[in-house]
């Protein structure tokens, strides 16, 4: 099989670990500030998380990726944090990842 | 407790967000292809994906893992985006990974 | 929106891919291997894996994400390594992330 060279562009996975109370919100705001798509699936996990800091709390919980410039998953993690870290369990991280097609981010 | 230096290669996650009803043509592409193993779960999500491009669309989705050398990474991407983009809603993304037993990758 | 400047701290994502059989042994271990938190999802996937080197085989898998700190994160792989690895399915990788709230992890 050829390889032709494959051009990639950088873009930011922002993963988002929360309640799964929060999955209907956490959708319209990652839409409402920018991102192209997102998946969702349900996970089990512990964490010392939001409210809970400090204790090993076990709940439904989902997690989302999404994958957007770099600026975009910025402002959908600031919003989160000051939205709904104050009363909600929940986490993120972000890292680095390269796309094929830069205009479906 | 002691850690040895754990030694650590370079790897490309390669990972495959596409309609449900791809997953057995994508299993059997990424072993021909020369992935030595992967992982797929189910996930919610929407985006503007390939023929749907531009609208938002929610549908039966997976998402499948492959951990693998670069070069098999470019030539499992360049297969599907040729073979399944044109006609089905696929995404795909590459990150920088590091494993510890290359042989199994 | 305005965005303010996002703090980032880097962190170490250990992905430990293993029989279902091992949940709950891997979260009793990186529980007190020092990680603050885990997510597990099931997968379904196959490999060249552990004992069953060389073959493809298929069985009930899970997938656990752990972030924390890149020695947290040695000494959860080196322990999953000597005790599961031998007798287990079980396959790892690390990935550079970046977290906003670097005392949770």
């Amino acid at each position: 099989m050829h390889t032709m060279a494959l051009t990639k562009h950088a873009r930011q996975l922002l993963v988002i670990i929360a309640e799964a109370a929060l999955e209907k919100s956490l959708v319209r705001d990652v839409k409402r500030l920018g991102a192209h798509g997102y998946t969702v699936y349900d996970v089990r996990g512990e964490g010392a998380m939001g409210v809970r800091e400090g204790e090993w709390e076990a709940d439904r919980t989902i997690e989302m990726k999404v994958i957007c410039e770099a600026q975009v998953a910025d402002q959908i993690a600031e919003h989160v944090l000051n939205t709904y870290a104050p009363n909600y369990a929940v986490t993120m991280f972000f890292a680095a990842v390269d796309v094929l097609r830069p205009e479906k981010f």
